[in-house]
């Protein structure tokens, strides 16, 4: 990504692991809203692309070389990367939150490169192993299912519990899957496309609403936890409004500004709200939701694209029928 | 309580203690920022007075007389009283969460009459023996510490944590003195009002800010948790911006409608944000940090009413000089 | 049982159901370890079987009248027990601890009777209802499901944790399929009976281990949790050392006294240890177990008794192929 | 030291810090428990002394160089040192438990040095700075309080807690005072010493017991959690059934061996048992206690010894009037 809505493919060298990285020749990537954010608006808040920038952080490959300090046998192994690279020394990192290190080089955030490329690198232990019987695709969409299984950690699921997710897009499906392999007995999403609706019920959703024509907030049960993943006003409203007596509320969607929360609902019935920035120890869970089928990946992948059509595999989502694009980068 | 802005003094029978329950003969009673709201304005969000009420709900005494199931030898009893009565039979009872119980009994909220009278019942429990040191003016001001020690909790202070609390009314130097008593090393008190920066210094503030002068954002280093014990928007939205990646934020202020709240700075920070509404467990930790000079409660107390002169005890607020009104009902 | 090893059946008075409570005819009576050491021993630890008492806490029926404060409707509604009385008042109880009240009275637990009879009284929020999918044994079974929801919560399953269980008889088949069910990525038994050792790995085990053979101390990796289901001291030595850096021990097992623990360890690797003494808030996530198939309650059965037949019940524990017996007092 | 009960003073060069670390003149260094083991029997369990080492690892001092990373104004600044190298790569270490890293490399613990020397270099983070206010000797005694801080995390102790502590020696004195500074309300410590009884109730303590003389198992009320800086087995014992349903129990003191534990009273009440191994983020925590007075390390030191009569140092701890004696190497 060279600038607002334009792309280009360059050669680069290939790089050169440090010594207790590994190099990955990449084979699958995701893309993610926040890449379409980048590609169409040039930013995310605070997070500028100011100069030249590799999009995609959602990835999966093979190790082709490996620093020093790393077990050279590991070469040729399948991996799914987690790509973040904390610093290991600040009071973050080492009370365990490396997600919020504030050194933190995370790939396609500006201005670190990210992964529609050929080959990357990343410290040994976040290219986490991989089974044969896992797709490059699912290994690849690992990332968005480790801000899912945050989320339910965030939001308390366990077996019994009940959650309201708001919006059926690619991480509202992943959610509500998530929700059922952590046990929760009811789910219900809300959305105001048919489409998304029908299809988030064959992923996990045990209810379905229109907020258009339904009143969110009188979910009757309240349920234990709300979960949005729309990044709407209304909804963020009305789920919190659903959520019962010392529930958690967690906020995944990439907002579209500030906006006005029902606080005296929020300490009347002291809700606990929070959000997701990222992910801290999700690959091995991830990994084991996909490898005993409690989450389907591989079924939400609904488009492929090679490097040369990266562009359209951005505007993919503007696809009502498009879930999940990949691009293979060969 | 008979109307907006009127009160009347009525007689009626002591009533009689439930076979649970103890008879208290009033000693004192606080005046809280919610009687006055109730005075004045009718209602506290949906709450709302419809018939007359007494009002009072931070309470101490003797036990009169005892229900049949209670243990005869607390008459005399000096106590201070826990002024709710939960169900003990719903979901949230049942989880120790009591303060949420949708079947609540709260003294002085509508339609449940409060302390500003010579006798109240309440179940035998909840009414906590005092040691002899303690005043009836303190013993009636563990109330609003149990609102303070609860607010500690949830904001996980412990030794060496640093706090915001944005307001340095009654509420806020509670919380000051009880953030010291946590072990809170950094206790920074935002207030507009000198005096009231002041008198929060002699409280267990370590720092007071002018908010209208510096910016309440932009503390350097960030704190662990921010309280807010103003009601107000712009403070709650400067305060939760001073706390850094991981921390809390609570809500104590009943609040004046909603409002915007920094979304994004929450979701990319990882901030837990909730509300404290009332408490549970909290009076024998509150009757040790007073008994223990770890708190000071009676070094709070501005004025005395007596029962004839409720009225000017609920406008004592008014007058600038003025921190904690207490009715004795002689 | 009326003394160690002998039994009688009697005519009693239907029982008549307390304000809060309800009369339910008992459909289904599970036979639990504890039953039968009552049987065979009169008494568990302090707990002493002095005087005529009816066994079983397993169970399930259908509501046949209800007190003066519980819904009329529900009258016929079939239910699963939970059997306690806790007293709701005490400080165990007001932090949603009752399991551990002190006034509990729980069924067959002396001198309170149980449910091998034809009807029982129980308070109305412990007869949860059950879905009509759902056989009357496995609504019985419900109870010592919840045995295993409240370990996996002590021993803080989630997705992708790894565990060690010790035993394989009805706690440790219930536990392994809990496990499985909390989303447990390796769930390793070990009994030395190779029967037991086939028998659970069609409930959930993904590995077993004969502790005559292999030294359950040495598994590589190590665990995240230990589960003891045998109450045997070796067991419990070498499942604690299986144990990794700050995990999880769970003693379920009822001992058989005191024993020596690896003192060294536990500190070096800073491992919790605790025990499971009953449950709190576990029905309706166990009914969300079986409902969704997670956990198969059904297919534990090994043996139906009639009233007259509760010996042979009692005693069934003596077939190698028994795992769990059914009383239905018809 | 050389070999079981023999020390050696040798010249050795100043080491170099590495580019994250920065070199330490050793101001003062307490004597542990744990280095007076080695001494004595050299070893600790699995930890044996095969080649010589340098004792000591509580230690303050000034920064005297930098390395290439560090912010070159730090030298000459007066700090307390957190004496542990984690390899920040772990699992252990990513999840901010890095005190149970497997590859720690920690001061005096064998084969790595520790601080009876001039010069020690440490990790930057680790070299916390103290006020002005504080004295050398204090900030050497940081370390063990950072011992006392993460017992009575793990003790759960707040505001109103009860404890008892078994063992009045240095580190039960120091929990002691911990435990007051976390707001325990009742602090009961058990020795079999008188003049240790007397001497931490100056330091803390409400009440203290002779356990030659009472039942420790029978106080009344029961704690809330319950301390072992003693290692002795009946200590243990007895320590544990003091606690009451859901308590806490922290096992601090390096046992002798492994001894029986009341499993039965543990799963009945619910107990949750765990030990302490060293500590992660409590300098700060600690800084604060002793800045702040509500911790007296000064008061606790009774002797001072130079680096040529280290041995006597290391065999003060059998004079009865010993509490902590202090190294200054000069």
């Amino acid at each position: 990504m060279t600038g607002v809505g334009t792309l280009r493919i360059e050669d680069r060298p290939v790089p050169t692991p440090g010594p207790h990285e590994v190099l990955v020749e990449v084979a699958a990537v995701g893309v993610c809203g926040s890449d379409v954010h980048y590609y169409r608006h040039g930013r995310i808040g605070d997070f500028v692309v100011e100069q030249p920038m590799i999009l995609g952080h959602e990835l999966s490959g093979r190790i082709a070389a490996v620093g020093d300090h790393v077990d050279p046998t590991r070469v040729g192994q399948r991996v799914a990367v987690e790509p973040q690279h904390p610093c290991r020394r600040c009071r973050q990192c080492m009370a365990g939150r490396y997600n919020l290190c504030p050194y933190m080089e995370f790939y396609a955030t500006p201005p670190i490169d990210g992964a529609f490329c050929r080959y990357v690198t990343i410290d040994a232990e976040f290219a986490h192993p991989v089974p044969d019987s896992m797709s490059d695709e699912a290994a690849a969409l690992l990332e968005p299912l480790s801000v899912a299984v945050t989320t339910m950690r965030k939001a308390h699921v366990q077996p019994g519990s009940s959650i309201l997710i708001a919006g059926a897009g690619p991480i509202g499906v992943i959610c509500a899957q998530t929700a059922r392999a952590f046990g929760a007995a009811r789910i219900v999403v809300s959305d105001p496309l048919e489409s998304r609706r029908d299809a988030v019920l064959r992923f996990g959703a045990t209810e379905v609403i229109d907020p258009m024509v339904d009143d969110v907030a009188a979910l009757d049960p309240q349920v234990d936890a709300f979960v949005d993943a729309s990044g709407a006003a209304p909804a963020v409203v009305s789920g919190i409004k659903a959520v019962g007596p010392a529930g958690h509320v967690v906020l995944v969607g990439m907002g579209s500004g500030d906006f006005a929360l029902p606080i005296g609902y929020i300490q009347n019935m002291e809700i606990n709200v929070t959000g997701v920035f990222r992910y801290t120890d999700t690959w091995p869970a991830a990994i084991h939701l996909v490898s005993s089928g409690a989450v389907d990946l591989d079924g939400m992948v609904t488009g492929r694209y090679d490097l040369e059509h990266v562009g359209d595999a951005l505007d993919s989502d503007t696809d009502p029928g498009s879930l999940k694009s990949i691009v293979v980068p060969k």
